[in-house]
């Protein structure tokens, strides 16, 4: 497991991928964003996408699902504090094979708390030709490891 | 349904409301974002939020499908270019009731298009108390109407 003393700007982790099908699409877009270029094939063809397209909330949640089972494995989990700058450069289509790259941009130590530092790290959401369909700016909150906890514990008494 | 030529700097809309239940927060969580926080009630109380809490992507997710829902009823749907400073203040906890506030920010025609126009939207997800769980800016385009549409086509011939 990783802690915030073992990340510094630069870093880059991988996930896996996730192949997402017509059906998820439309599952996704009838619950939390019911319009008919996400739900409905023919009358997606009408539309200004021509064609069936994912939600970019949907692009969205699968990145995040891609990211908490990819290699950046944080002790404490993947903290979210907000998001800057999310774009949806061109849509997630039927049959799109997603992966994100995620690069270390940024580390803070939060000068309030001795348990967590925060990290900007930028998200890249590519489909099977390597084209972004998702870049997003996040900021985490990430758990400080076992040792600076120690040596701040020590410093007190 | 309104178009970009009815939208104006300061006009506001408001949602229906959707009660997000723990099995809602579970299901999405197991699917797309599948930390013990988000999938466990027993195993999130040893968690930095001591609770189940809900994804920050579940609550922008249901914010989205509220929108489409709600009173800005937009020719064309709501395509979103990408957001700006989206924020989760506090987590959707089960049981919350959310809607959403949405304000005009900016509108700004697209010089290089006559049949779309760029608006930056202020949405704000409250829970029942009025607290904010999600704060985010959003960049849409936006369909212009028929009669700019004409307007233009007549200057042409």
């Amino acid at each position: 497991m990783l802690y915030f003393e073992d990340l510094k700007p630069g870093d880059t982790f991988a996930t896996p991928t996730h192949t997402v099908t017509a059906e998820e699409i439309i599952a996704f877009a009838r619950q939390y964003d019911p319009q008919p270029f996400h739900t409905d094939a023919v009358a997606a063809q009408a539309s200004l996408f021509g064609q069936l397209v994912a939600s970019g909330w949907h692009t969205a949640a699968v990145s995040m699902g891609l990211m908490v089972r990819g290699d950046m494995k944080l002790d404490g989990g993947v903290l979210g504090r907000g998001v800057d700058q999310l774009r949806w450069p061109r849509p997630t289509l039927p049959g799109d094979t997603l992966r994100v790259e995620m690069t270390v941009l940024e580390i803070d130590p939060v000068p309030s708390r001795t348990d967590r530092g925060r990290v900007k790290l930028s998200c890249r959401t590519l489909n099977q030709a390597g084209e972004p369909v998702q870049e997003m700016t996040a900021r985490l909150l990430v758990q400080r490891g076992p040792s600076f906890a120690k040596a701040v514990e020590s410093r007190r008494t």
